[in-house]
C-alpha cells in the first residue's frame, strides 16, 4: 500500500493521506502546479522547493513531441533533466491530443494525430502511452483515455467510457510487463504507480459502470477525468458526489485539471484528495492575481502609484518586497521578471489554500472553511 | 573623495579602486549588468545579489516615459521600487534618445524627441536629465551629453562636442542645486554623484579639449562617451589610449555601452574602471552562451542529447544543474525559463571575468591576463 489516510473529517468527505512515492512521500490533499514542457512556466526548481512544492505534473503529448521520451531517458529521465527531485506525475497524453488536435482518427486501437508543431503524424496506443511515461521516468503515470467534450449524447459517453475501460486494461497489461524493466534490485522505494481515470461523460449510470470497472481492474489511485471541460459548476460537483461512493476509501483520488482555490474546497469536501490546474500559472501570465478578498487584474490604472502588496495578508516573497505599482509597471512594459514574480505569487496563494484545507481537516473543523469559502465567495 | 585606488598594476594602466556610494561601496574594475526597466530582464534581484553583482545601471530614458519618475519617486524611489538595495547608475537618457527616435529636433537647448511607445513629443534638456534621475534616487547620474553616431565629420563632431561641455556646464550647475534638497541632515552617507562624458568622436584634438574642460570643471568620475558604436575594435582602443592621459588618476572611469569580455580586459589595461553593457543578457534571450573557449549557440542541433553543462569549468548555478540538451529544449519550446537560466549563466561569466581581472591587478600580474585573452581571443 502506498497511500495512507491519516484523517478523516467527521463532517464531510474531506480526508488527510500521504501518498509514498519513488521521490518521496506527497501529503494529502495536494495540488500539483503544471510543468507542462518540463518547466513550470517562469520559475526554476529552487523556487518551486521554496514554495514547499511537493509534486509536479508535466504532459507526456509535450515530451513525447519535444525534445521526444526516448530523449529524455537517453539524459538520464525527467527528474534529472529538469533538476526537480520530488516527485512527477504525468498525464497520458490523451486529454492534449484531443483538445489540441482538430486532426485526428480514433479507432479502438488508438488515436491518429497530428503534431501541433509540425503537423506531422503520430498514433498514440495505450501501450506507447505506458512507454512514454516509462521511459520519463514519472511516479505517478496516467491511463490513456478517450477523452470527450461536453456536452456528449448518452450513445458517444457510452462508447467512450467502454474505449476508456478497454485501454486502461491494456494500459494496465502493458504496465505489468515493462514497469519491472524500470526496477533496480535492492530498491526499497515504492515502485512506480498507474492511476485509473474514471470517465462517463455526465450520466450517473456510466460513471457507476466506469468507477466499478476500474476498481475491478484494481488501480492504486483513481481519477475523475471529463470534468471542467465546459459543464456548469454545480453539475461538476454533482458528478463528483455520484462517482465518490464507487472509490475505495484507502485509495488516492485526483480530480484532473480542476481549478478555482474554491473548487479545490468544494472538491476536497467531497473526497478528492489531489489537483492540478493551469490557471494559477497561466492567470499569472495573463496578471491576474488571486488575493484572499478575490482576484485583482494588475494592469488597472489604479494601481498605478498603488504602493500596497498584491495582499496584504501575504507572506509571499513577492507580497514582502515588491508594490502593486511595480507589477503593474513590469506587466506593462511586458517584462519576463511580471511573469516570474506573478506566477510565484499565484502559486503561493494555491499551496496555501491547501495548507489551510489540511489543517482544517487535521482539526476536524473543515467545515468552516467550507462555509467561509461559500460565504465570500472570493474565486 | 569618493573613490580610493588601492592597486595599480606595474606593467599596464590597469588599476584596483573602490568607489564609495549612498548605497554602499563598488568594488572596481567593475561590470554593471543593465536594468533598463528598472528589472534586469528575466531575473530577480535576489538572483543579482547571489550572482555578487555590486552596481546596477538603469535607463532614465524609458523610465521616464514608463512609469514616469516622478510615479517613481512617490513610490519611495528606484531603490524601493524595484527592490534593489545597492548602487544604482543611471544614465541621462542622452542616448537612447539618439538612438531609438528617428524623429528628433536638436538645439543648444536640449532635444525634443518622440516616444518610442506611444509617439508623444518631450523636450529633454540638461536640467530636466537632472531631475529624472534625482527623481529616480540614482545614486550615480550622469550628464545629458549629445551623441553622435559614427562616423561623423570634424566639424560636426566638434560642434557635438561643444554642445555637450555646455549641457555639462549646465547638468553640474543645476545638480548643484537640487543636489540638497536630497541630502537628509545627520545623513553621513557619501551623497549622490553626477559624472562628466568625454565626446569628440574619433579626432584626438576634440577627445583631448572635451576631457581637459570636463576635468577644468571637475567633476567625481569621467565616462567616455559615443564609443561601441560602429567603429573598428583597434580605433575605439586607440581612444581609449588617447583619452585616458587626460583624466585625472584618482577619479574612476567608466566606458560607456562596453563591450565584449575581451573588451573589458583590453580597456582595463588602458586605465578603465568601469563598464556596463547589455551583450551577457541580451545575448541569453537569443541563446547565446559564454564559455571560456568561446560562446555556444544552444538551438544547435548537436546539443540535443548533449549532458554536459554549458561549461565544464563553470560553477553559476545553471551549471552545476542543468545539461546542454536541457538548455536547448527550453530556448526550442519558447520558454520563459530559457531566459531566466541563460542570463544567469552569461551574468556569471562576465561578473567571474571582473573577478579574475581584479585578483590579477592585485597580484601584479595583469599581464598575464592579458596576454591570455589575446592568445585565445576567445571573446
Amino acid at each position: 500500500m502506498t497511500f495512507e489516510l491519516l484523517t478523516k473529517d467527521p463532517n464531510t468527505k474531506a480526508r488527510r493521506g500521504r501518498l509514498q512515492t519513488q521521490h518521496g512521500a506527497i501529503e494529502t490533499p495536494v495540488f500539483m502546479p503544471v510543468g507542462t514542457q518540463a518547466t513550470v512556466k517562469a520559475i526554476m526548481p529552487d523556487q518551486l522547493r521554496d514554495l514547499n512544492v511537493e509534486v509536479l505534473l508535466c504532459n507526456s503529448y509535450h515530451l513525447f513531441l519535444r525534445p521526444g521520451h526516448e530523449t529524455v531517458a537517453r539524459l538520464g529521465g525527467l527528474h534529472r533533466f529538469m533538476g526537480w527531485d520530488r516527485p512527477i506525475l504525468t498525464d497520458s497524453g490523451g486529454f492534449q491530443v484531443f483538445s489540441l488536435n482538430s486532426l485526428r482518427d480514433i479507432s479502438d486501437d488508438g488515436v491518429r494525430f497530428q503534431s501541433h508543431l509540425d503537423g506531422s503524424s503520430h498514433f498514440l496506443s495505450p501501450e506507447l502511452a505506458v512507454d512514454i511515461q516509462s521511459a520519463l521516468g514519472s511516479d505517478i503515470m496516467m491511463i490513456l483515455d478517450d477523452c470527450l467534450a461536453y456536452p456528449a449524447s448518452h450513445f458517444d459517453a457510452d462508447r467512450s467510457m467502454k474505449r476508456s475501460l478497454a485501454w486502461a486494461q491494456r494500459c494496465r497489461k502493458h504496465f505489468e510487463t515493462v514497469g519491472p524493466l524500470y526496477e533496480r534490485p535492492g530498491d526499497t522505494r515504492p515502485a512506480r504507480q498507474l492511476f485509473g481515470i474514471v470517465q462517463g461523460s455526465i450520466y450517473p449510470d456510466l460513471r457507476r459502470e466506469s468507477a466499478e470497472r476500474l476498481v475491478a481492474i484494481d488501480f492504486p489511485g483513481y481519477a475523475i477525468g471529463g470534468l471542467a471541460v465546459g459543464e456548469p459548476k454545480p453539475l461538476m460537483y454533482e458528478i463528483i458526489e455520484q462517482v465518490e461512493p464507487y472509490l475505495p476509501m484507502e485509495k488516492p483520488r485526483y480530480l484532473m485539471g480542476v481549478g478555482t482555490p474554491s473548487d479545490l474546497v468544494e472538491a476536497v469536501a467531497r473526497g478528492v484528495d489531489m489537483f492540478d490546474c493551469v490557471m494559477p500559472t497561466r492567470h499569472a501570465r495573463n496578471g491576474w492575481l488571486f488575493t484572499k478578498d478575490g482576484h485583482i487584474v494588475i494592469k488597472h490604472s489604479k494601481y498605478k502609484e498603488d504602493c500596497e502588496p498584491v495582499d496584504s495578508t501575504c507572506g509571499c516573497p513577492v507580497c514582502r518586497t515588491y508594490s502593486r505599482a511595480y507589477l503593474r509597471h513590469l506587466f506593462l512594459a511586458n517584462e519576463i521578471l511580471s511573469s516570474v514574480l506573478n506566477t510565484i505569487h499565484n502559486l503561493h496563494f494555491y499551496l496555501d489554500t491547501i495548507r489551510r484545507i489540511r489543517q482544517f481537516i487535521e482539526f476536524h473543523r473543515f467545515d468552516d472553511i467550507l462555509a467561509e469559502t461559500r460565504r465570500t465567495g472570493a474565486h
